[in-house]
């Protein structure tokens, strides 16, 4: 073991409003010793994620903020450089919660080891990890459309949302997206497979919405809330579902109002929020079938890569605006 | 059989906003003669309830809307004067849908005949018929509150919201309800057995559910929508169920927006919209429950009766107003 300090982005301070680049800080950090059960992990990959930006704030949500000075809270894949736990060797590939930093020390009890032999490590921080799981949960747990039925995912080019659409469409179903701008509503429907897809900035929501579903929206995924969740409401069938995974329009403290609640009581909704780490019973199932279809060709997805842990900040902003295409990763290695 | 005509009150117009008088007509009516399979009523009770303003829009909703120059949609309480189907007898007391008429000719399928030994006959209106049972479906079906928990319950000295409360306390739940004014509070705290009651009138919702609610609140019964459901949902603990039932504030076409959908997500709520007519198969067991705790004083209720149908309009206005106390009922009889 050579490297006994490594660099590591903290939490400088907790944003107002938009997140800045000077919430954040790099730093050096000291390696500590490996401890029995421990296992030491150099990051390939750092997952960028939406819900990170709950964390950086003190307001009341799901999870506990994250703390001022302390290392930015995510996921991450990389290879065991050293091992105290009898299920690691040097050289396993693992995915884990190092957060964002080079390399970190973990209980081997939090690593997963992961195949890389026919799907790439960078995947199983996408559409075989967190968010892949993420649509699988909520497609299959409370969306459960049929043959036949139309869903509606926002945020349709991203992680989440382009896993939502393609499960959707392997099991009979129309699938619509909503995105921002022409490219990504192209790669929705032209390499993803969608039925339709709606570019949310094109500023004419209701009338694509329409246009779109023409037998109504059966089930939601939603990933955005504010405008776009509101024009979908009234174009509900009834006993229509939602899954409620991010409204990621007021992350920022923006107030989203929705109008249209009057459709969950007249179409007589079913609206559940869920937080995909707390079904973790599921994930073994969810992700066996996500790294087969992933390793057969019958998902496609895309990542959008960040070099170096500095590019972190700037990349975890611009996820936060659109910016990204699919899933956004900062590569280390 | 000596009437021939009767009186009835029709729809003569749309309400554009408030319901005013002038949107009903009374008028007098032929009976037709009795078909095999029919039944001649005589209505002694009208049922006034909320879900009727929307029949007389005709924006989507869950029912179709009620036509022009039509008598006005509603539940019924009377007795036989004439029967040509075998299972009702004249002197029968039938539960029915007859509208707001004075009499009528109805389909011995649509109608109920109900036992007046124990319970009287203008409770199959309320706590024994179609509020009762959207209550006992709503918390046993939605809301399922475990003993120990905090319910919460807008309208709650109606007809529904008033059984929610007191059979979630007959639960062991710790029940709150919202109302309009002290007399009203009084009530449902003092007569109903409720653990508190906020009046919404007083303008300090937030403050008063904090107050209400120390363990928080574990599940909502909505009837009314706006400020006050969006001042209780930052209340809600993790896996809160709302039974969505009614939304009084936006009835008459006012915007009543939602500011707080967000901790449908962070508290990952579950929120369903429901129409007690579509679960028929569970009224014999309800009504059933309903009926023996109603025989054996284990549920009060209260009614406010106005006299004659003529004092249907007003009665129903004032309803949408909250004038009412109790299950708002028109005596014809």
């Amino acid at each position: 073991m050579t490297a006994a300090t490594y660099q590591r982005v903290v939490l400088a301070s907790r944003p107002r409003g938009e997140v800045q680049p000077d919430n954040f800080r790099i730093e050096s950090a000291q390696l500590p010793e490996l401890a029995d059960g421990q296992v030491l992990v150099r990051n390939h990959y750092l997952s960028l994620d939406p819900y990170m930006r709950g964390r950086m704030s003190e307001a009341k949500s799901y999870a506990a903020s994250q703390a001022i000075g302390e290392t930015m809270i995510g996921g991450t894949a990389g290879e065991v450089l050293a091992s105290k736990h009898p299920k690691f060797a040097v050289g396993d590939k693992v995915v884990g919660m190092l957060g964002w930093a080079e390399m970190g020390v973990a209980d081997g009890a939090t690593l997963r080891r992961v195949d890389t032999t026919h799907i790439p490590l960078s995947a199983y921080l996408g559409v075989v990890g967190m968010p892949g799981m993420t649509a699988w949960y909520g497609l299959n747990q409370i969306m459960m459309p049929k043959e036949g039925e139309t869903i509606l995912v926002s945020a349709a080019s991203g992680a989440v949302g382009s896993a939502v659409g393609q499960l959707a469409r392997l099991k009979g179903c129309r699938a619509v997206g909503i995105a921002g701008g022409p490219e990504k509503c192209a790669y929705v429907v032209d390499e993803l497979g969608f039925d339709a897809c709606i570019d949310y900035k094109a500023g004419k929501l209701a009338e694509d919405l329409a246009a779109a579903t023409p037998d109504g929206i059966d089930a939601i995924f939603e990933n955005v809330g504010g405008a776009g969740f509101d024009a979908a409401l009234p174009r509900m069938n009834a006993f229509g579902r939602i899954a409620l995974c991010g409204l990621i329009a007021g992350y920022n403290g923006d107030e989203v109002p929705i109008r249209n609640m009057r459709y969950m009581l007249t179409s007589r909704l079913t609206v559940r929020g869920f937080i995909v780490s707390e079904h973790m019973d599921l994930w073994p199932q969810g992700l066996g079938e996500l790294g087969q279809l992933v390793a057969g060709g019958k998902i496609k997805y895309r990542e959008t890569v960040a070099p170096g842990l500095a590019s972190a900040p700037d990349a975890f902003i611009g996820l936060l605006k659109g910016r990204n295409f699919g899933k956004q990763l900062v590569k280390l290695i």
